[in-house]
């Protein structure tokens, strides 16, 4: 990222502080510091935290580090490996009058603790300005998602014509070659992939072992990375030969509950709809009790955030937000399935940014 | 780690919490995690914490990880997907009264601040208990250290063997090296390689790069990694071809200050004391604004951990603490030099866990 998107992020979080009355927000190594930053932070015990105000940004680093941050447009609280940053940053708060401090969710909770003691007079909330900011992509980020989506699209096509025969082969070693392809994409990170052929489909806890292949078994993908600065996620179903009309009929059902969890993405909705949507066809269907994971997560510069489409969540969809559309359907001991696409909501409506193709394929 | 270690660990913990009037923990992912389940825990948005008291040992987990944990000997709080697990939580403090909570310092803040919200009767506090359970090593624990230390030792000197002259590689070469020597020697994590020739060394955020090492360049290494489950760290200096005099004499004053600080590792004195007492002897050599970070760390579990070898701390060492001992000098643009070994306190005093040799090398 270029420092102008950087600057653009911490215009775009001012916005939405002022919006929700937030003074100041707190921001310690995550996604989100990399966010407003364009460069992760050392998360270890030595304090590394960014404080945004409507009138600033602070950095408080520890001396050694200070030099990593020496062309950023913050002020730097350096603190010497004697001190206590804690206590620099409360007497630094107190200093601007703040009452209430917005936190990244990721923060240790040692610091904060430390800090609730050292600055009785500040309230601590979760920094909702961040949540929201990141929840909210920006044409540019769209654009960094789409890449990512492309980029996994590739891999998994080139998968498919790497390895056409399935039958005999370890979950493990497609798992390999998946990777290498990730890794020959250009993915700077393989968040996870997950291969679960059989049975073992039926679990989202199993992530590839030495499992044989054998014909008929469906078999469940999970991909997930980040390409670029931004995060790519996809899952697919292959056949390792014909999986019978049961599988079939299941299949074409979660296509249909894919899609309308799909058409379900839509501004001014709350983000638990996608979710109720897809889970009211499987449940008709009466595989309410195999679909049991949520319906998608939001994804960006973490592979999971905001918007979690999940029931109870009322936060309202919005132009800009990304998401995983995902209904699986896993039966224990015997199958599992799960098809998982990227959409991001435009104002034109919801618009999907992976592309591969959904016909059930059969890999002998 | 077998089962019976962990649940010595718990008892331990309970021992501690006892001590200091703690009626209950709360431990999220982290090496604390580990200890007392003898497995990681997934860190994500999902919340997954351990919950100890004095009677028990209940853990939150959501539904999808829930058949992770069936052998472990602990009750399970599982959470399906639409529940709020921070509300379970708070309800639960409640039927057991709880009005201290000890939570494990990287415990995310966003958890730790609805839990606040929810349960606002109880006391937030940072886990001590479990800050001194890890503080304080078993005979077992010891033994897996020095397990880690033979490994790095054994990587050393197979490095050295390895590459007999520096002259014309470049630092990364050298890194590559070392890293494929920790991989075949089994370290399941590379905490970090960092090779920094002439003056590069000078600086301890310089991890490594494409500099071609220079006849006479003295080259500073920082090893560290994870093996079988315990941390190894060590740092050695080789140069390339003679450094001249004024090296030499810095070298064996830093060796001075390093023996010095093992020296003064002794059980009831501050943590603080190796700090100044190996500070005394740079300053009064004129290093004084050279030697830029504290003298050690704890390790074990973590890479660092307490107790803390730095100005300010009292907390009192103790047999069965493990830590670094690692003076360094550093003279931007010129040249550094960090001697680091792992020593452990035992009831006889200070043994150095690390054996690798100390006389200076010379690489050509």
């Amino acid at each position: 990222m270029s420092f102008e998107t950087e600057k653009a992020a911490m215009a775009r979080l001012r916005g939405m502080m002022a919006e929700d009355g937030t003074e100041a927000v707190l921001i310690g190594p995550s996604a989100s510091f990399r966010h407003l930053m364009g460069r992760d932070a050392n998360l270890t015990e030595r304090l590394v935290a960014l404080l945004v105000t409507q009138d600033g940004a602070e950095l408080i680093v520890p001396r050694l580090q200070a030099p990593l941050y020496a062309t950023h447009p913050v002020d730097l609280m350096v603190w010497d490996e004697a001190e206590d940053p804690v206590a620099l940053l409360a007497a630094r708060l107190t200093e601007l009058g703040v009452s209430v401090l917005g936190v990244n969710a990721e923060f240790w909770s040692g610091f904060l603790l430390r800090l609730a003691d050292q600055a009785p007079q500040v309230k601590l909330r979760p920094a909702r300005a961040l949540e929201r900011l990141r929840a909210i992509k920006t044409e540019a980020d769209i654009a960094g998602l789409q890449a990512a989506a492309d980029a996994i699209d590739r891999v998994w096509a080139g998968f498919l014509a790497a390895v056409p025969v399935f039958t005999g082969k370890t979950e493990l070693e497609l798992r390999g070659v998946i990777r290498e392809l990730m890794v020959a994409e250009g993915f700077s990170t393989i968040a996870w992939v997950d291969v679960g052929a059989g049975a073992n489909g039926a679990s989202s806890l199993h992530h590839g072992s030495d499992y044989v292949i054998r014909q008929g078994d469906p078999v469940v993908f999970d991909i997930a990375g980040l390409f670029g600065g931004w995060n790519g996620d996809i899952a697919r179903v292959v056949c390792a030969g014909e999986p019978g009309a049961e599988y079939r009929a299941a299949y074409d059902l979660l296509l249909t509950a894919q899609e309308a969890a799909f058409q379900a993405i839509r501004a001014g909705r709350p983000a638990s709809e996608p979710d109720r949507v897809a889970r009211e066809i499987l449940s008709d269907a009466g595989f309410g009790e195999n679909f049991t994971h949520r319906v998608g997560h939001g994804i960006g510069l973490d592979v999971h955030e905001e918007p979690y489409l999940v029931a109870g969540n009322d936060l309202l969809l919005a132009p800009g937000m990304v998401m995983s559309d995902e209904p699986g359907i896993y039966l224990p001991g015997r199958w599992g399935m799960r098809v998982e696409d990227i959409v991001a909501l435009t104002e034109a409506g919801p618009q999907r940014l992976t592309q591969s193709p959904k016909e059930l394929v059969i890999h002998g």
